[in-house]
């Protein structure tokens, strides 16, 4: 019979099993560091009506429709169906559709994979995962809320040990308020901003000369936002000249009064002065954000662009209801960050099992043995593999190095005619021989001794 | 401007916080299971290559294809992809394509969604989560890996907490030995099968005019056949009775042969008596299996029908290599699951949030304070909200009990003029004042009270 040919699908990343447990990690630092603030799991189906994913309109090339392979006679293929491409127009469906049945403020965390039907290029996914977290107010929503964004970023990025970084903040209002001084139009600020946004990954030049050329600014204005944008004052300095400045107009005064609101909340919630900055050319691209905005880096590793980015929005739902439902969110785009922390080191790559212990098999007539050893293993909580082929104790260990086991059990005759096990240390290579009766204490004690080397 | 209208869509559920906090849960029971017997996490596309799901044939209709909901003028909007409808295929194609990366025996579980474009009926769902696990040999694989997989089900379901079960066992071989010995013809072998398969719901009285009506069987042969897979011995009792039938062809005493050494591995895998049976009637439908099989039922509640099901395949991945890989699997059909035994009553649903401690805010000049303390519970792995908005202390109470919070921290002029702090029992509604450097302390004792009441 002809086999079906077998290739990877660009875009669609799939991983093998170390870099899926490192992956799995990832994904329960995340998790962990969401439910310690309250936030509560949601999960949506992947699909949504068409019409809800184009409610905004814009993004219709983006977007996998569903269609039934091979519909029946008289049965229409197409569905009225398709994928998701983010998390934030699911969430806003659904707090909308259950807007009576929850509680406000609503805090919700979601991690699930979007789809994105571009035509792939280098890093760029169709398939991936988000980690979104969000909180809906009804009516209004406090500013503290902005600033627990930013101590929950923190709080996750140090427990998954990456080296230092900064989250950047920014308010939407006082760059909207500063455009509105140089003239420019209601209308141009979207596309300025996103250039803004390009700033770090292209450099001054090439954005002055795309606002030049893309805009009617002219060379001396593009060059003075840009050197407004791009100053590197400490904190408060910042906000001193920000606060000199709050003249311009109310637009600007009042995303300055936010800023500093918000920034004196990240303080009383403990975020690190090294830990966080305003940055004031940071724009994010899209254009649903109204006021706070931020964006996270490794100071030693730039390259690897904004590991999650966020802000406040006015409303999250006007194309669904008329309720006023205001919110400030975060996204982690984590299969793109957990790829690129691997290819530049800073997460390494483990075992191919999450067992830590293998059980040999020595002797066939033992089996009953082996397995009891097993479960008692286990009944301890400590994952735990019995061989169960028949091979060779030299192939047996071999299996056990190739993925990654931290110990191995042996039994042969000399130890069951002892009562004894031996308890080889897979790391150091080292045997121990201890009383049958202590062994998964002497398994716990050698699996604690290996953690406090690494 | 006009709404987007908003409706559920059917046969792709969503669940509200409560639901979705227990649904987590089991799924986290799940995937410790799993792990604790050290299989590995792997995670395929939500999509594979159209002719990978079409491989074997026979389920078009039911599979979404993706399309390009807006393709660029001359794109062709049709792509070549289209949604796993299980994880088995996808599992195949894995193997096959990795497999000189893989360390076999490869030991992986996969907990993904699944799609299915079946029209929608009551209970039928066209998108749930899938639990699987399978063991994949490469040239052969022991037969304790069959006996194995009833002690994980054995494990999960224990954990669970939702009452006795019941695993059934059987072997397809023993199965097609016995047609064969009736003069039955091999390519009807597997038509019978999938109606022998309904004998617990329909009955014997229409599974044996059904075997009548849509086979060439006799009527009396029919009856002897269901008297024969119907027969409730206990375990011994059936081996007993097997084996002495064991003259009817090979087939048959294989399939005895191995039945007899699953038995003995699970026993020897310390599954209680009580917890397993042999069933000659679990047959599964798929016609994929080749040995063992397992069902697995509760005891009170067989309304539920098979809550996992799986069982041993002489070859997975035959479509996309030539070498041979034989493996055994089980897998849970966990949406369905859940939403039944909350149904039932089986599982309760709990709090509308993860979190343990709502901080409350007193006095907008103390928010420092209050903060301070989300901060302390969290460094202590407690899992806090800190209340963000204005409003009266009443209010935010009842948000508390809203949501389920388990106990509020509060503290007001009175408490901070004397360094105290009140831990309120939401559940016993009782207060307890203690000084503010107790906080996490008496938080702690508090939340394991409560526990130890439940």
């Amino acid at each position: 019979m002809a086999k079906t040919k077998l290739t990877a699908i660009s875009g669609f990343p799939e991983f093998l099993p170390p870099e899926q447990i490192l992956f799995a990690k990832v994904l329960d630092i995340i998790r962990e560091g969401y439910e310690l603030y309250g936030f509560s799991p949601i999960e949506t189906p992947a699909v949504e009506r068409k019409e809800v994913l184009t409610s905004k309109g814009g993004n219709e090339k983006e977007i996998y429709a569903l269609s039934r392979l091979a519909a029946g006679e008289g049965e229409n293929p197409n569905t009225e169906l398709a994928l998701h491409f983010d998390l934030t127009v699911p969430l806003a469906r659904y707090v909308a559709m259950h807007k009576n049945k929850l509680t406000f403020p609503f805090r919700r965390y979601q991690i699930q994979k979007v789809w994105r039907g571009e035509r792939s290029q280098a890093g760029r996914s169709r398939e991936f995962y988000q980690c979104d977290i969000d909180v809906i107010g009804r009516g209004s929503l406090s500013l503290l809320t902005d600033a627990e964004i930013p101590s929950i970023i923190y709080q996750i990025f140090r427990r998954m040990k990456i080296g230092p970084f900064v989250i950047r903040i920014n308010n939407r209002k006082i760059l909207q308020g500063y455009f509105q001084s140089l003239g420019i139009q209601a209308d141009q600020i979207d596309g300025i901003t996103r250039i803004i946004d390009k700033l770090e990954k292209m450099g001054t030049e090439k954005v002055v000369s795309e606002l030049t050329n893309k805009t009617a600014l002219e060379k001396a204005t593009a060059q003075q936002m840009i050197d407004f944008l791009g100053n590197e004052l400490k904190t408060d300095d910042m906000l001193t000249q920000l606060n000199s400045m709050s003249q311009i107009n109310e637009q600007f005064s009042q995303g300055v009064k936010e800023l500093a609101s918000v920034v004196e909340g990240i303080r009383n919630f403990r975020v690190p002065e090294a830990s966080f900055k305003i940055d004031l050319s940071v724009a994010r691209g899209l254009d649903y954000y109204t006021g706070t905005v931020y964006e996270t880096v490794l100071v030693e590793h730039p390259g690897i662009g904004s590991i999650c980015s966020g802000g406040r929005y006015d409303d999250l739902a006007s194309f669904f209801t008329n309720e006023k439902l205001p919110g400030v969110g975060l996204s982690i785009g984590v299969t793109r960050l957990v790829s690129q922390l691997i290819e530049d080191g800073l997460l390494k790559k483990g075992a191919a099992t999450v067992a830590q212990v293998l059980v040999a098999s020595m002797d066939e007539n033992r089996t009953s043995d082996y397995l009891r050893m097993g479960t008692e293993l286990r009944n301890a909580g400590i994952p735990t593999e019995v061989y169960l082929e028949k091979a060779r104790i030299g192939n047996q260990l071999k299996y056990a190095d190739k993925k990654g086991f931290k110990i191995a059990i042996i039994a042969g005759e000399n130890e069951f005619s002892e009562n004894t096990v031996q308890i080889k240390d897979l790391i150091t290579g080292e045997p121990i021989v201890c009383p049958l009766t202590d062994m998964v204490q002497q398994v716990k004690k050698s699996l604690s001794a290996q953690e406090s080397k690494l």
